[in-house]
């Protein structure tokens, strides 16, 4: 099977497996695993910032973030199809207390006009703003990048207006090898970032925040309450360390092979795909007219590919370290197959 | 001063005074207040449903419906410019723990072909959707009537895939007057239905929310917990039945003034309206290009007509009890006046 | 019918009705109400403080004030048998998402000494606390008085290590009476003072929360939020105003009512009851053996007394303005038969 | 050093480490996972149940259970020093929106009796009781033991009145150990059980909930909805299948070495302790007048010996896998040396 669902399906690496079961490990919740303290440490540094915090998930991660920044009552700005609200589980609502302010964003890219529209006016008989959380690259646009210049916009008009800003990166390494900056230029002005070791990075199973010393203390409260203060994290931590040195390097590859499968997909007529909002690992496109989504990706199923439907007419492709260059040769030719036939 | 800020500024007429310094009254969390058991007992009657509770505000009783129709980690589906999401202060999250999921209805109208594709799969790491919340009139998008039919729709749809249906009925008065049909009749496929005993019908404090006894019966749960089991409640109880009896019927007048203002605005080159949107008792209009609704409101102001800025460039008047045909006349000519000038 | 179940049960005074009759209102929500904005001064300066705001109900006065002074995931230090904790709906943990931690004092009065060792220590990976919570008088320990030296006590020591404390003070103009010092005095070092313009005061709706301006305007926010957000509250709050006017100076008379009552309970051997407790206008007192309580007050309640079954062998009388002195006597000798029969 | 602070310090063994190198992994969140298949299944079977679900932490499996049992704005009956309420976070309130009914146990050990008498009268207008959590062994009453009889008259009590049970039995090998029973026999009439691969079993990361198929399919709604959705967790659930085959026999080690701890502090007076109470793994004693807990452990720390000051002058060991008989042997003559000298 060639597994294009989701690059959360990556299995660890050779060299993850032998450092899990080499790490120098003690109690977290006391801050005595040393491979904790190292990663977190590194992830500060990679990303430019005082300290980091490990997360066994971009979920918990992105809800600290969100609950750290907020009170009850307020609303947090977001892209109409952003993970945070799609996926999540409601959290913003039934964990920080807060309701969600859509703004749809050309494939899914927010600018400082936009959301300067979306933050509520000042009457006490109103829900403030609290927070703005962007999403780069943006899963659901597919795998869309914001630009640095709209970003710097964007930090400007919030830090005028006294609103923190959150990114939920957990393929921010993808948005920076497509714009060929580094994670620290693509993300300074955000008060917190979440990143993912997982996914394209590989690792089984972690993500990380990064802020300021005082935010990430307040995050270590809110992972404690969410059930994340794991004791011997650093068998984990330790598949980490190499997911952030070593994976983040091989990023073009698997955009270069989205790209290919971007291109096998435009050709067929019955699909419709942006190629230009292709620009990371991932692919999303439409089968035109009335055709399910599902029954497409299960008769690709049956050729060997695995792919998402995630919408009724809607299919998502996503290129990580477990699919080669050649297993996306094979699954292009099958998508072409498919689609004439469909 | 001429108030067309809101229909929540009128004031109890004489015969409200009247029954509310002679109300019979007991202690109605322990349901023994005899006026508070008539007036849910009248609002039952006229919805046609079995049960009815008595609430200080519509708030209170749209966020007990929306509370006892869900649990936490659901969505609401609702419009993107309705009252329980932009001015209920953020509490489908902060008390229901609900996200909303929004859609744009045409001048606020929802239908259920808009409905349906809103409502979220069903995998278990997605939030479900637990509820759909209508509002008729939409006060936001004007005061425009949701039509019987295409609430039938909604209704049925909605039955058939297990989801409850709340309307939050602020002005169904309003409404029912447009449509010239009971709020029984408009309003039958609904599983709860709050609306308002203030604002057009004049009552100086409550609200109803109606339903089934069993909904009923929770319902009074969530208010004690919201704070609302208010003890002698008989005496505001007794202005409301009051309004229920004798204020519902005079709301054509309103819908007749809101149209004259309408009418006056529409002549003026520096506002656009939409004139078929004017159908209850609200009007609402933009100021061309860069114009300031603040400033504007202002300007009224001066010359004796208030009015809400409800946007950087938008204007709202909402007619009711406490302006006459013929302050809205005179209204209206300072309108013109005004934004001739403007 | 001789009502002795609670004083929430009082009906308004004939003055009252009149005024509520009468009484100037405004749109409370956009701070209009003349009659509101009177009692709110008024209540302030009873209590010496910069602001007040009125609220439904008590139980919406100390639930605003749990929320204003807390967040989410800390803990309330409070009494075992305190109201908030008994009959507010789990609000402190539903709405404020706080733990209570319950302190049990001697006939409900708590200590600085006692509540020093509930603070929690401070590490991360422990809850903090939040706020403290007293009740003066303590409805559920027999209307007991908490001493303003045991008070200042707390005020200081809460101080010392950065805590607010609030008053529910539903009661505690019967405890200022039972001290013979003005409220004022009692309750100095609050931060926030909820009392009740219902209960002994006779008022039928209402209750207002007490503090600095700050607070109170924080206070506006959650009352919104909680569907607190009435109109033209007006004709409420001027029965309300009454209440605070004319009706604190009777509250000896419902003591020495309650101490007849007391006497007439204690001088018989089928019930157990502590004289001292019986400070102000409450009568606890427990049936010795398995007597049943709902029995009693049955029998009772055939003889034409009513009273409350507060646990399966407790009986609570409360005294008010709306049963005399010569109710009282009748009832006391209701009672005294009924004991010795059972 | 010899850690004795708590057993959640035990590092992984050797088998653990390679187990988790070469373990078989998918995405958990689709179920893909072979490795936590098999752990969950195995779970499921050794208690009897017919589901598992793994998750990162006790804390999480707590408090998953405590939401799914309950719904906002009930009660939660536990014991007064347990686990949920003192070193959860309050996420009892923050996310399950109810609030603790504590009970005071002897020894920590609740009995149907006592919780009787907590569950709520059934008023509309009172919070009404969810659910009733258990732990055994109690952490903080000194690893105490609730015996199988007393537990069967709870679960038959609380059957009776339809209240579910929840045993959060972080240590609940070690009280099946100490009573001679499998863990089936000592949790069958349990709702859902909580037990931790780590602590004790010695896994790194990781503990179980489980209990119906029903009820493990809402566990991981909540699971998701808390971050705890980890993809290949299979490397860390290696480990757990170790701890729950292999390490859940040596706990009589663990309890033998307490013993000898225990002991040796009863000798000396200026300790107070209940030998009675030292079941498991756990000594916790008193020091005696007003010596300084903190000040004691900092004593022992310089002697190589790490306790924890749990109380102003309390103090607990933990004795786990990895200290020895020899370890213990040493650390018993250090606490003795210190404890006479202090």
């Amino acid at each position: 099977m060639i597994d294009l669902r989701s690059d959360t399906v990556t299995r660890p690496t050779e060299a993850m497996r032998k450092a899990m079961a080499e790490a120098e490990v003690g109690d977290d919740v006391y801050g005595e695993d040393p491979t904790v303290n190292r990663l977190e440490k590194e992830a500060a540094t990679v990303f430019g910032r005082e300290a980091a915090i490990f997360v066994p998930t971009g979920t918990m991660g992105n809800q600290i973030a969100i609950r750290l920044h907020t009170e009850h009552g307020q609303e947090v700005i977001c892209e109409s199809r952003s993970h945070v609200l799609d996926w999540e589980m409601a959290m913003m609502a039934a964990f920080a207390g807060c309701q969600a302010r859509t703004v749809e964003g050309e494939r899914g890219i927010l600018t400082w006009e936009k959301i300067r529209h979306a933050i509520g006016p000042k009457i006490y008989y109103r829900q403030p703003t609290g927070l703005v959380c962007l999403e780069n690259s943006h899963n659901m646009a597919g795998g869309t990048v914001t630009p640095l210049e709209v970003l710097k916009e964007i930090w400007r008009g919030a830090k005028a207006v006294g609103l923190p800003v959150h990114l939920d990166g957990a393929r921010v390494f993808n948005a920076a090898t497509a714009l060929n900056l580094t994670v620290a230029e693509l993300t300074e002005g955000f008060d917190t970032v979440m990143f993912c070791l997982s996914k394209g990075l590989g690792a089984p199973v972690g993500s990380m925040l990064v802020g300021s010393t005082k935010a990430i203390e307040r995050a270590r409260i809110f992972r404690k309450a969410l059930g994340g203060g794991m004791r011997q994290a650093g068998v984990i931590a330790a598949a980490g360390l190499i997911a952030l040195k070593d994976m983040t390097k091989r990023l073009a590859d698997d955009h270069s092979n989205a790209r290919l499968l971007a291109e096998a997909v435009a050709e067929q007529a019955s699909a419709e795909i942006d190629l230009n909002a292709v620009e990371t690992n991932i692919v999303i496109f439409d089968l035109r007219g009335e055709a399910d989504a599902a029954a497409f990706c299960a008769a690709l199923k049956r050729k060997g590919v695995l792919a998402s439907a995630i919408g009724p007419h809607r299919v998502r492709f996503v290129t990580h370290y477990d699919v080669s260059r050649e297993d996306c040769r094979e699954a292009a030719g099958v998508v072409a197959t498919e689609l004439g036939a469909f």
